[in-house]
């Protein structure tokens, strides 16, 4: 563990949460419920899940505001999620250790190092790069001219940034994603031929995003492909050419935005999600999962399905179509019986007539 | 070819079949039906393909057991997809070759590795690291600290084992695979911030694996990510974090599954498959390509759609989705009808009042 | 700019399209049209988009043949699109610089590699391996041995090429792409055990293709998987084994093709489409995206969906689908009323027997 043994009370003041017991209790680590031991803290996010608070071995226990009673020393808070998070990278964060530049990295020329840095053996890095304080570049990892890196970022093994990309400070980069690959732009000529179309901008990345491995972001065709501050992309995400994703957003795996694509700040998309080109999504607005985007979406949509619609009606539709095979057959009976009563009535009409 | 040629007296043993013809036969190669010729021997799964087993050049065929009369020396068997995979792993596998360790590759600090390796150039190996015997570390391969290896492991080019995982033996990852990538795991605070859950737990590969290229598995939060013995993933899939996935299951390109998922043994997801968050598959489920499943799943289910529902089931659904429109039209012509045989009899109903 | 200053007359002969204005302005580069100022050209694709075109700074525009009357110089072409493509390049266009092999990549034995060459630091090249003239190879790229690559080819950082595979001239490759990694094939043993089919084909990659960041083609069973000149394939796609692209087709992100797939000229699949084994798809089919081919499909089809049906028909169905719940409701409600009419009639029929 990277820090010392912690009073609960300073636990509970760092997370600004309610102390339930003896102040005094020493923690040393954290671990999930079932494992956790004397001398560690643990969590209960949810008491529905079943967690029985009385069955746990920790020294302490971070419960939410609804649970009044608890025996075991505790901090009581009205996120359990937000405080574990906190609590726990209190415990994990390791120290920067400035290894230096190794001797089996290769550098390029004019470029701008910080001696307190940690750039691993078989890192390339091209020209003219500039890099904040504390970086970290695994083994493996490309990072091509003319790249602006702030302070305190990681880029794991093999990851890939193209020439003249922007990475700001605090940014995560899991191994193979790769940042800066040309968009996909052709013009097709008469014989059917695609001519690429030159991809001269570049991609931003701003503070505090992390990018999940083997996510791929492309370059802009002109400006920038751009994710704002403190969003989060998982794994094999695709971000294809001028797309802007605004703050604070959440892309889950296997999601793609087409060339174009803008976001609000705060927006979530599920996992293979995809969104078509040039659609505005507005702040907030959540996709579940492997539904597909075709329109713009208000601030707070809510939406599933493909196309996306509205998730509560989708909610209603989807089940429907569950009982299509009944509908049918319901539908055929439905005919044969109108058939029936309207010749009934022909009948009676033609008498009439 | 890898080994000395064969008598097919010998390879029908091999596979438990039943000899046809010449036993004396000599066999030095395999290849398809279409291009073998004298000397090779092919096979026929499925006599409804249409192959002409006259027309082949092959001087034998592996058949299955409902082909009775056949003039070229063959081999009659219950599977003939599994003979051809013996038969050709017989005579296409290579001994393994000790190359060592190059020089050109990076080792670190308290390693166990045996002499009996082939580690490449340009592959980094971090501190404590332990491996079997006969593993090989094509080039761009990465091994973080701490990570075990097993017996007769093959990584491909730039494959990223994360810190402290686990590989089994006899496992193979193929190039770009990212195994031990941190979990997606954030609190979001007060004001929409996503604050990084730590990652703490590993990933565990079991004897026999196979992973794809470019496929993602993420560490657990606590614990471990886990893929059990002689299960089989395609390219470019996506694990979460503390996934489990039982033996011999297999797991198509782009498939996905969200964190906490646990699957049963011989399970089988189709290509683009996504899979909602702590779900369980039970024991040979099948999951239908592009299918999305947010339900737990009963052993041996087949299941189809978004959201996936029993394949029997949805094949008729979306035979009936395809005929919407018409059953709309319908619905509507129905409509008419009914409001005016309704307001025929109301009519009388009137007068009857 | 990696070229001069051209006069207008020059760049309007270049793309073949009308001058309108001084033929003898100088341009020096190319923009987007809200940034492009003075000695710089831009274009409007389509009026529609609502570009103004009085308030351009460039020093020239190039418009559709559409625009009759522009004050400013311009060139007017039937494909703005295509002629920008063309006037850009010449404008971005490098010279090929001849670095040779650089000391700290790693070249196998038996290699043809002309001088006129641009091979990275961190490059590992196997054995026998043939290149062209002014093959650019960026770092971390691992070409194995036995492969063929033609000329003018560019392959972007850990970009990795399977053992035995062809790559033809003027092919660019995106960064962490893997081209030969084996196909996902198995037989399964009585239980329930895959033991793998030996993937003996390569991938050859014709002319003129481009392939996108972190896509995988798989290496054939037999013979070879083959992407035909002039295709261009975008990030995260998937080739099975065996999989035949035609010429001048575009794969969208994440879409896949599994085993066997082949396809005509031309095709256009969407983002996240996925197609079954051994499906075939004629010339000109255009699969929108999110869709899932399980048919073949005839020349100039053009679907959607999943299952995918006739475009035109899945928009009806789609919209239908939305109303889903309305016809439940309705149908319920017709049904009461018909058995209310049917009971009266019913009534009356009893009366009769």
């Amino acid at each position: 563990m990277a820090c010392e043994k912690k009073r609960l009370a300073e636990l509970a003041a760092l997370v600004e949460g309610e102390l339930v017991g003896d102040p005094e209790v020493l923690i040393g680590g954290v671990a999930d419920f079932d494992s956790a031991v004397k001398g560690e803290i643990t969590f209960v996010a949810d008491l529905k899940r079943g967690a029985r608070l009385e069955e746990c071995k920790a020294s302490a226990i971070i419960v939410p505001l609804t649970v009044i009673e608890i025996s075991t020393p505790a901090i009581r808070v009205k996120n359990p999620y937000l405080a574990m998070a906190r609590i726990h990278t209190l415990f994990v964060e390791e120290p920067f250790i400035a290894n230096g530049i190794d001797a089996r990295a290769v550098i390029g020329q004019d470029c701008h190092i910080p001696a307190e840095v940690a750039i691993s053996p078989l890192v390339y890095v091209g020209n003219r790069v500039r890099m904040g304080q504390r970086v970290t570049l695994h083994p493996g990892v490309v990072v091509y001219d003319d790249v602006v890196i702030g302070d305190d970022v990681v880029l794991y093994a093999n990851v890939t940034i193209g020439h003249g990309c922007l990475v700001g400070s605090r940014v995560i980069i899991h191994s193979g994603a790769v940042i800066g690959s040309d968009g996909f732009g052709y013009a097709t000529d008469g014989n059917g031929r695609h001519v690429k179309r030159p991809q001269v901008g570049v991609v931003q990345i701003d503070d505090e995003v992390e990018i999940g491995a083997n996510t791929c972001i492309d370059r802009a065709t002109f400006g920038k492909t751009w994710v704002k501050r403190g969003t989060k992309i998982d794994n094999l995400v695709q971000l294809g050419h001028n797309v802007m994703v605004g703050e604070d957003s959440l892309l889950v795996a296997q999601s793609g935005l087409a060339g174009s694509v803008t976001t609000g700040n705060n927006v979530i998309l599920g996992g293979q999600v995809g969104v078509a080109g040039h659609i505005h999504l507005g702040d907030r607005v959540m996709v579940a999962a492997k539904s597909g985007v075709h329109n713009n979406l208000e601030p707070g949509a809510i939406v599933s399905g493909m196309p996306a619609i509205i998730h509560k009606n989708w909610l209603r539709s989807s089940a429907a179509y569950a009982k299509l095979p009944e509908m049918v057959l319901e539908l055929r009976e439905l005919r044969r019986k109108v058939a029936e009563l309207t010749k009934g009535k022909d009948g009676s009409l033609d008498k009439q007539e």
